[in-house]
């Protein structure tokens, strides 16, 4: 692998949340050099919509996803959803996350809960579509099938795509997927149709909390390079997002340190 | 789903090591009426084998299984693995669990890891068939891919089983399996020929380990009778293996309340 290309880079402002606002984060990518940057729908109204829309437009910044539609399974998620949509078009976000939800609250039932999710993304779809705004279907780690995503894994995510057609895509988190026997094959499988974003972290061994211990990149054990070949390999060519929730580590830190040495990992581990 | 046949509770010592040793387990199996026995394999060194196997024997218990071979990726897993065909054979042990090891030492190459893991349960397999000695391969958990197990689907399992003919099955763990969109199909696949072993506990929300915090059944989100259903319409007719990592609650308390519970949860909850 040849080394990624360090005008890729974006960062997702869940990597800083702890000591930075949107508005010092956008300062804080422009100031780094770092390109994109994916920011959280709170911090966005925390902000200001135009604000933010101002702010990243003045800095020159690509927005590489908006953090996030879906929780299909909650109760208010058509509404949720429909601003979401509109806060994504109105950043020029290169796509709507979703994060779709875990199990419906009460129930066991798994089978009925991905109903659930899917019949949600569809019935979102036409508004996104009509917003120019792509929906990125995140599968999200099996350990967090009960509680935030019960679509987790890339061949779930697709089949949902491909039964819904245009407009609707998946974004590839590192974290989530590397452990997926058949990642090869659903990464050649999406394609650059289908990829509308790239997340990058690493896996912590030990890992001590299920959701905010992930690593930066290079610290844990996951080939970065590799599963960026099989990306690239795709046809994607967008940006490379970095997001880590490290509530014992990273977030800890001073978020310049943070965004110095996610650079420097960029360009050395991934 | 009618009830689970209560003579087919078996407990995996795990569930009580903290507080009872062997010995103690198997009296306290029989004092509860419960069938059948998975020891690991440190209790039973600890214990003795011969004494192990006559004390089991007098007690009228079925050995479920024994915990555990594997760890392929690890340096003596040869000498090891020989050694605990032999152990589940002086046991009578209805199979040899293997846990298969994560990632090779030092390495970030899961390909590889599971290459190795495929070559190194093909070597052992001869001398399991001589023993009498049925190998279940249990795949575990995504979330334990890096450091315990990189087979983490059934279906990786089944296509290690199919490559290699007989004398080889899987042990379907509800809490390592629960989340699979392939499960139903993989078990049924699987069929009476290659389930070995049925365990079972419950997925806690939230879980505060990765290891060590596994519910009793019913106090979590899988759908046990559900799983069941789909194991015995297989045409599994063995034990179901209670088996519980809890540091924080189960370990904790007194295992002969442990195991009324264990009784309870099975015949209502399963």
């Amino acid at each position: 692998m040849s080394a990624p290309d360090s005008s890729k880079l974006s960062l997702n402002t869940a990597t800083v949340r702890e000591k930075w606002n949107l508005a010092q984060a956008i300062e804080g990518c422009a100031r780094h050099g770092i390109r994109g940057i994916s920011p959280w729908r709170d911090q966005v109204a925390e902000l200001g919509l135009n604000k933010a829309v101002s702010l990243v437009k003045s800095h020159g910044l690509a927005v590489t996803g908006l953090c996030r539609g879906g929780f299909f399974t909650a109760r208010d998620w058509r509404d949720d959803n429909r601003r979401a949509i509109e806060e994504a078009h109105a950043l020029g976000a290169q796509c709507l996350v979703l994060v779709v939800g875990g199990l419906i609250p009460g129930s066991k039932d798994l089978p009925g809960s991905r109903e659930k999710v899917k019949e949600g993304i569809a019935a979102i779809l036409p508004e996104a579509r009509k917003a120019g705004v792509p929906l990125a279907i995140e599968p999200l780690h099996p350990m967090q099938a009960a509680d935030r995503a019960c679509v987790n894994t890339l061949k779930q995510a697709l089949d949902i795509c491909d039964a819904l057609g245009d407009g609707i895509g998946v974004a590839v988190d590192a974290y989530h997927v590397w452990w997926d026997p058949e990642l090869e094959a659903q990464v050649a499988r999406a394609g650059k149709k289908r990829i509308l974003a790239y997340h990058i972290c690493d896996w912590l061994v030990p890992t001590r909390d299920l959701l905010n211990d992930r690593g930066m990149m290079g610290d844990g054990v996951i080939d970065l390079p590799r599963i960026r070949g099989m990306v690239e390999g795709a046809g994607y060519a967008g940006f490379h997002e970095v997001e880590i929730f490290s509530k014992l580590d990273w977030w800890q830190r001073d978020p310049d340190t943070v965004l110095s040495t996610c650079k420097d990992r960029h360009a050395r581990m991934t």
